[in-house]
């Protein structure tokens, strides 16, 4: 069993504001985050694939399935774009980055088996600034 | 004479549109730069000074000095913000990084000769992401 | 449940002789590490907290909070000092990285459970250059 | 117990073809790597050794020594190489980055623990540019 | 005036070997990049323009026609080859790095100017390793 | 005409503080550089030399002849030492960075030209961290 992970980049915007709080509350747990107009970052993906690795190709899953794979589900719904507005999912969820790895997550999984079969998703890791990193793992 | 340069960071989100194009022009000229509701980056700045070194401190200039001028002129402007809705300078201007790499330029010479007299700002580096890099430099 | 690793930098000396040893031994085990009067290092110390996301604020935990305690906790007392000569919890104790990674986690953990509730402590890495990290992980 | 990772570098070239797929097979899975003269990537090796914390010297490993034992099992063989024409493990595999960190964990599992006793291997990654990287993890 | 960087990667494969030498010469000179099967390395290309700003567009080039240049006269002969095989510049010139960069340059100099107008090729830079940088200046 | 930029990396530590200033002045100028038992950082110094490239080898300088150089005249004399009692350039001389850079350039050129011919020493750069960059060039 070998893990092979596979680093993806974004870029988008979002504001952090959650509507079960008030606006002294918001602002005090999101600090700038909460500035009205929002902001933005380049964020980095990885996602993390553990599985056998093949006899004859030498692979644990081919690369070029994998990337066409992950910019269907998920970069081409969130590069260059502001995830409040223009992803469904953050209609009534605050899109920090916590919440952005549990949906980016979520959405890898939808088809994966049938299309990596023994192929598992390990790890999804989403990094917001160098200081600022996420990650969701199966263990 | 030697050079100091500083780095500084900040994350905004921006939208590129020139009220001067077509729809049509600004999608093929922007690409999905132009998407209606933004999108955002994690920008590195670089400020270099010249200057001589002073015999007794050893400095070109004080570092402490310089991060709250660039704090004060530049920073507490751009982070954490929508440039087009938060920062004045683009209310005519779009805000595509070489035209941000002019205006933070222009917000540093502002008060810089009554601040760190005999050294010069000889350049200003903006970099997007890490495949964009924007440079004014003096020579 | 998530993690959210958040990085911090501090810059610090450190001779490497232990008391216990000839000074031949120190030379060889130590090799430059080894020199009378020490040397020093950018230090990056990254700490991973593990917990379910709030439903509300969509954080695992608050990230202003985080970073007080870890100012207070660590970053203050190891932050442009001599380990051998500033930091208490190295008189009788080398200070390795293997060490010092051993006292950053054992001063994150003394009020972790009163200041995180139910968010758990759950990786402590210390990279002493580009070449060396060191880890404590719960597992 | 604590985790000491160190981390090495070593260029090298490649070719990824299969002897047991066609000529289209190759090309459809193995993209411009399947280019017939092969191509190079700087490759990055991080071993990471457990271990407790030894109480005179304040180490889990000798670093000189660790770095001897890895460049003797693996650098000096691979780096500057053809990895198909150099390097007899790949006689009859497919030098994919899989198979590598399969090689490179096999040929430093061979004397690992008559030279380092109670310290084990943990985990031995290899990246091959920065958006693949491949790990294999005792777990 | 402003410069804009863009900057690209390349995987490709060389042997360093002067047909105007003696073997030992040879060996002396280029160390382990004389190994006659030759290695590999990742490549950064970064390419300079200076020119000044599009009162309309904010920008110095269009983005997308730049990287469609770079892909055309540059990239696409390079990324995953081998350079003494597979790119006729190199039939009688040993692919150093310093070499390459002139290649490069010559490369993309031939239609810059009907291309890119009053822009003008500033600076082009090609990074072997983190070690080393070559650089092709105007000034 | 070429530049070829080469990097190297040392660890050192220093202490900021000028005799010629009072300890309050001290502390405001130096503020935590000025702590009484110093601190460290993991310099990285850059050497580009400009020269045409020699037509036979394809070099503008041999890699290790510019490393052996660049070891004996600098490296050694500063890594893993403390700047303030190890080197003797700072016995009356602060060790900012500044000052650093101004003293390494010195100890490159002592020998540059009976060593290098036609090859310049074109600038030198040390970066303390990532935020700080100190360049002396010819120009």
């Amino acid at each position: 069993m070998t893990r092979l992970t596979r680093r993806y980049k974004f870029s988008a915007s979002h504001r952090l504001h959650s509507a079960a709080m008030s606006d002294e509350e918001n602002s005090e747990l999101y600090g700038k985050c909460n500035n009205p107009f929002g902001h933005g970052h380049n964020y980095v993906l990885e996602v993390t694939v553990r599985g056998p690795v093949n006899a004859e190709s030498g692979r644990v899953v081919g690369i070029g399935k994998l990337d066409a794979y992950v910019e269907r589900e998920v970069i081409r719904h969130f590069d260059h774009k502001d995830m409040n507005r223009d992803v469904p999912d953050f209609v009534d969820l605050v899109p920090t980055t916590e919440n952005l790895s549990v949906i980016v997550e979520k959405r890898l999984r939808r088809d994966w088996s049938s299309s990596f079969g023994t192929a598992s998703l390990d790890a999804v890791r989403v990094q917001e600034t160098k200081r600022n990193l996420f990650e969701l793992r199966d263990l």
